[in-house]
């Protein structure tokens, strides 16, 4: 039996997210439906992780085992001729047996995209949080040192969520600006529900001078999600590789 | 009476184009209506040109008249806030009197987006032609010098349209790239019917290989539309400017 690893790109506003639930469109079932058109099997699908609806993937991880004699670079092909044009595989290869993309992960890399400015675009609805107030990208830049290193993130989680540890290491957070498209990049050993759209949110209200940003580090500190800002919305987010 | 401007960008893919016509949503009758709930007037929108169904605008020009006593700067907030988001009005000012978006035309620019990867793009399908075979990107930018200048573009016109001249004068043609976009920027003194699109599918088969760069000139001169290359797919074309 081999085992085949995805690396799968996807426009996220059709889908009610990656993972598969009842009475909802989501990618893991596009997904698995192709995957299995294409080996003739019943397919057991292991993405990366959850990406909520409306949240995009440039490079989601996913793995599957199967008895095909398909070539492990010809998956990529065979797959997207079954998919919707809002999902493709990117690339297709043979992982080693124990191989699994969740519990293998050892960090994931997630943009996060922004469009600052009076009016909207037509064109980056679907793909970023437009703010029209005025925003102060360079408080944003060096408010965002309060979140790098090991910390307990328990603060920056969806309230309500049950993880059984809450602390996680950010490596970096790089700022990239290009006219009113504004993307933050996160790199980390890993990111609690909502963490990446909740920090993001925090930023954003720091640049718009809503949260002053002398008083990050005691956010942080205190550990409670109230003391911390919005939760971004999710068109703005995306999953963009997952490190192994 | 006031004579307004709007600079008007669109993303035309739910839209049967710029020009209002019956039983379909164009965009044209969108802006006009929304104009009309602002002004509580009757208006005719005079737009700089049509765009087809499927293209997109960044800077459409459009102006009407107008007894509204809204200052010319405010229309553009007024008028958004009774939009949709794909039609944003970026600026509104008071134009001379005399001016017309169409008549007053000195040149337009257009972009035409190409997406080369073997893969497509789930986040430039509407916005790109996807090409899956190789291209010759600097074959294409050598070729398209044939194009500058003042020529008859008779053979670069969609057949079966009517136009007294099809003399133009096309004053630049830049290329940029950025990992598998391919932008063509083109500056013109005006364009024919599907021109912009014929000539970017001339183009691109001779990127592909399948018409020769030397055979150019002769295509041109033949006039004929037959000798030139496929019509671009619409959702690759993007109104950037009119210039007056």
């Amino acid at each position: 039996m081999k085992n085949i690893q995805l690396i799968i790109a996807y426009k996220g506003t059709r889908y009610a997210g990656w993972q598969r639930q009842p009475n909802a469109l989501t990618v893991e079932e596009v997904l698995t439906g192709a995957i299995e058109d294409v080996t003739g099997e019943a397919v057991t699908l292991y993405g990366s992780g959850r990406t909520d609806a409306g949240v995009h993937a440039l490079g989601q991880s996913a793995n599957f085992h199967t008895h095909s004699r398909v070539p492990p670079e010809r998956f990529a092909v065979a797959i997207n001729t079954r998919l919707p044009g809002d999902i493709r595989v990117l690339s297709s290869c043979e992982a080693p047996e124990g191989f699994h993309s969740r519990y293998s992960a050892k960090g994931k890399v997630y943009t996060y995209q922004l469009y600052l400015n009076p009016v909207a675009s037509p064109f980056y609805a679907e793909y970023s949080w437009h703010i029209h107030y005025p925003v102060d990208v360079s408080s944003m830049k060096d408010a965002s040192a309060a979140f790098l290193g090991e910390r307990d993130f328990r603060g920056f989680m969806a309230a309500g969520s049950s993880v059984r540890g809450t602390v996680r290491t950010i490596r970096a957070i790089a700022f990239e600006q290009e006219g009113p498209l504004l993307r933050i990049t996160y790199t980390g050993n890993g990111f609690l529900y909502n963490m990446v759209r909740i920090i993001t949110g925090t930023l954003a209200e720091i640049g718009m001078g809503r949260i002053k940003a002398e008083a990050l580090p005691g956010i942080i500190a205190s550990c409670e999600r109230k003391q911390a800002g919005i939760t971004a919305p999710p068109q703005g987010l995306f999953l963009r590789e997952v490190l192994y």
